[in-house]
């Protein structure tokens, strides 16, 4: 008998949501898909919901019956403070509303390490370190965080903070030897934040078992993630294919790499 | 000649506001007003400009040819999560963006105790404590505090997060024996974070020289803050006119006190 | 009207205990004394108890009807192991079951520095620092600190924990001018113990304002203890009559002084 | 040739203990056995001791002739606390009384989880965490850990604190997933503990090499514990046949489980 | 009767060493004044040397019969690497020698905040920062400290390294106003590392009781020094007649101030 | 295509430099060996260089046209001070002059366990300990850390400080079950410091994957330093033919092993 009932997953068809999908079955009866895009055909333990989490109530309504809400919908990529307002914020607070009102009782989160991205790589900042988001994308990191914290404080609505590194299909270049994610330890990290018998608030870094580590999980011992795959395979192909980066550059100086080099959003415009 | 040349001072109508206009009035040979109140005549050396820093282009024009600002705008209550989405996030961001855009080399933020106030009363929390906020309205400070170190971090506005703990004509609980700050000591405290040499992001707590000390500022001595104002004075008159509290009740347990204790905005409607 | 209604305080006998017959009697209708000694007359708002806290029946009977024990009963000397089991540990222990039996909330215990005496004086040992008892006598003061936080964990009775320096009329030595806590100091610590809205378990260290400080209470500010005396008026006279200390002297080299250097307690007999 | 001449190791009857008895065999020339209950026929390099070690003499004795002490004999279930009064506390003080007055070197001692056990489970205590015992039962191990302290400090005698977790054959429960020590690491752990070249006094965690972990040995590398089993393979079938916990119960949410969720003993009675 | 026989005093000469010729004149029967420089008519109680410190054997022989050494000598500038090979680093090593051969018990030592002088103002580095020397001369700086680390440890010379921040007749800009150390304060700093009863090898930053402070002395309470002037009194004055500094510029940014700014000392010639 | 295009390694016909030699080949166009003594032929890709760092101009020279720099020469044992003076502390500032001058933009330094080496085992080091060498070889090494901290500080040259516990053929005693670091473990860290994106100034300690470890790299993590080798083989071996050490021997108490507890070189002459 799986663990839950009815676990809720937004943003199901995006990259990492389609690998939880299908990773997250086996726990649980249900598992509700949520997404602004097409989920393509329910399975049988599938219910699957298309919509928009700025839509307050449809958003409200999406937890019912639920007993945990796996929330990975958003952009990963910068946007403007106006976006964010109209868009990331609202969908955020309609989660921990909706599990507050519903009452779902842990809520694992698809943070980023651009909640933290300014610190810089030699400072190896653990799960305790203090937010310096690096791009407005990091803020709606922050504030979810914050939010979050409150929820438990006050509400007592459980949650995990997974700050994911750089979850891609294969380590793509020099910085992702420490901070590359594999979609199967993605999975192994949203399972061991569900299943923790006891989280709180809790934080935890995202990266696979690699040689390097510019963050660390040595207070987040508890949650019980071990990852088992390593972009240690593809170091010498990318350093063969990659130029030697400049140590002072913002990107390679700080664990938020490029995002943290970034003009801002309303520049490009 | 004074150190500054104009300094934008928001929320200038309100409590704190009416007490910093005159205080911080030698600082800056102009002194911009700006609240969404009336302001009164203009002083001399006064400028005043009646607007809702929630009109972007407004806000931002209101720091052109300013060398500070001092922003204390807001609303010292909770408030619903719609209310601070359309309110005062927005802005938080048009006045380090009227920063960014208008070269304003640094922010003073009236930021406040609710950013932290679920920590706990004998924890004695310092400046490099988590977020831990108790309200939405402290959620407004932990957001806008990432925002000002986004903001330092990327654009290299300085900023100092003043945490006012409790800011009124004179203590009025037992609480308030730690966390009362005289208008006096408030003024000191935003001339100290106007002075400092050099405060990239710094944050610091807004208490007098009380005999209780439920936070520290043990790594903030470099804004050089030294109260003059004490609430020991009326320590015996509190004690005698209220009962003892009960130490497990939510709002004597944490710093944050009576806000940490309220329940959700939209439960009371 | 005072704030208590009826104190416990035991030891009431003792050098200390006499100032605080004194000093505490503003703050509670009734102060109930008692010690193993005589009390001599009971005054308009005293009541007395002449018992010996290792007899469990009574020492239990001795907290009823009070809202706060201060348990400065004990003995300031080094002891055998069969002297602290059959009196020490047992006197504390029905101390804290009185308390949870009788629903008394606060406890202040006098513990010690040497509870932590082993500690080199370069370290400055904060309220946060390990267990490093340096005597018998120590360790019924690390047993006690450790119930009382068992009692509060688990039982919900608050206590602060007074690791007392060096409470005598005057400082007598080097060690005592970082050290030495005056009787008036004494009296204001265990008045700011009682007072503080919120203790939890607390540990605070008693000396008073001495320009050398060997101990730190830099996480005990929501106590609101300021001392008012300083041994620092003794210094000149202290060091004219005392010999330079040999710094890699037991006695020298850690904050427990002369404790430390002790034989053991079977040796002498 | 073995390391040790002669060990002794008290609770030699017991489970642990008679694991130790076989396991430490090669490690010594002579395992002298001692414990209340019978301890069968002494094997070629075996002497047994059948005696309580509240009985001082006996107890003092019993060490003689030894070069280490491995004190495993107690009731790991809550007593009383004039149990622990009359019985461990005194078996403690022999136990190290023993190794003063004899000589011997060095004490690794059975300590427990229980001594810290009120620490939340996400705070992931560390060998230097502050004791927060759950129990009489972990107010005898603090106990013993500052009378070790001081045996240390003043006597020089060394000693390791294994904070046993839960050793049993299995891990029985979701909460052993972290907590579970197996025999063969329990083994490991004191051998570990008996060999490393310097120890002053250590403090160590004793688990398993677990998924989860909600203590950790980041400060105790010295000692080279490296465990070799793993609760892991049991985690599908706990989780199966195992409710979901809630997060919020005592003995889910601190790290001493179930015996920080018991009542007073005399309660029972 | 004064507290030490025979302190040695070197650069005696030196703008420090004046004041502390007089300052340090009542604590010892006699005072060695040793200087390259002519030190004038010895008084009554003094002994005067000229020579220069990098001459090994008279360097050594100049400690002969004291029991306390206070090392002012030193060039306060920037110096090429060959200079201090040539000389500084000698001079030190001499000075320690003699402490060791001579049996001189403690030697306190002008070392400058220039040891740590990169660390950033906002972040308060306390005396257990990591060295961050700013100069070639701060690097003589930190030697001096390791090597005195290594006398206390290894040959049980004790040591009080005072990391003299702006020792001038007056504050002179707005660094000053956390960094002044008035002469006075300065004497005051000796008199407390000589009589602290015990000191190992200890740290401490030498500033008056100025507001601001960028450097803290939370961990040298045991020293015992209490500054009696400020420079608070000149910050007006001070800000009237200097420009705003820019918060990016290296001087301004990091505690060491100008020196951090210098460039390579072989670039200027 | 190899990373660098010259990288200079000095001590190249040491212990250590020889492996290095074999090593590092594959991650340079060139590499520049330099010793004081013969060097052998030269292979295809290899330049040699026989000269004393000590030459100013030559050492300086050296580093023409090198990307990076891999310092190693040095004599692995006690020296008298006038001999450090001469020779260690000139070569060590003579190489990085020639990183400044030559555009050199990192240096990996053969820094040692000895620069911290009279922390105790059971304080377990980390990278951010203090300072506390062991002997006057100690003392070039923590000279030369802060040189590199003030290189990189000021001048932009990135260094790692590889703080080399014990590189030898094999373990040959019980203090190197945890300090041992196998040559080909060297090799490996060698290149984690050289590839690592960024380094700044870093430390981080050598030794391989052994059960045991007295010092800590928690803080090291983003250099990605993964040891394949171990002691642990060898303990069974090591335990049998070296008897239990003395645990308050100096020794045996803290890192630093047997040089701690060397004398003054000076006495040996």
């Amino acid at each position: 008998m799986p663990e839950f009932r009815r676990i809720l997953l937004t943003g199901a068809a995006g990259s990492l949501g389609s690998h939880l999908r299908r990773g997250l079955a086996p726990l649980a009866d249900t598992l509700r898909l949520l997404d602004m895009n097409p989920l393509g055909a329910a399975a049988a333990n599938e219910e699957t919901l298309q919509l928009d989490l700025s839509d307050r109530e449809a958003a409200i309504a999406a937890s019912r019956d639920c007993d945990a809400i796996v929330h990975f919908a958003g952009h990963p990529r910068e946007q403007t403070f106006e976006e964010i307002l109209a868009d990331t914020l609202p969908a955020s607070y309609h989660i921990f509303e909706g599990a507050r009102l519903n009452g779902v009782k842990r809520v694992i989160y698809a943070s980023s390490i651009h909640a933290v991205g300014f610190h810089p790589v030699e400072a190896v900042p653990d799960t305790r370190a203090q937010h310096r988001p690096d791009t407005f994308y990091g803020l709606t990191k922050t504030f979810t965080e914050d939010l979050a914290s409150l929820y438990w404080d006050k509400y007592g609505v459980e949650s995990v903070m997974l700050r994911i590194c750089s979850c891609f299909p294969e380590p793509a270049d020099r910085r992702m030897l420490w901070s590359w994610l594999s979609f199967a330890d993605c999975v192994r990290l949203v399972e061991s934040a569900l299943l923790a018998p006891r989280v709180g608030f809790s934080v935890i870094y995202g990266t696979s078992a690699n040689a390097a580590a510019a963050v660390s999980n040595a207070h987040a011992g508890h949650l019980g993630f071990v990852p088992q795959d390593s972009a240690d395979g593809h170091a010498a192909a990318i350093l063969a294919r990659t130029p030697r980066p400049d140590p002072e550059a913002v990107g390679t100086r700080v664990v938020g790499g490029g995002f943290a080099a970034t003009g801002h959003p309303d520049d490009a415009a």
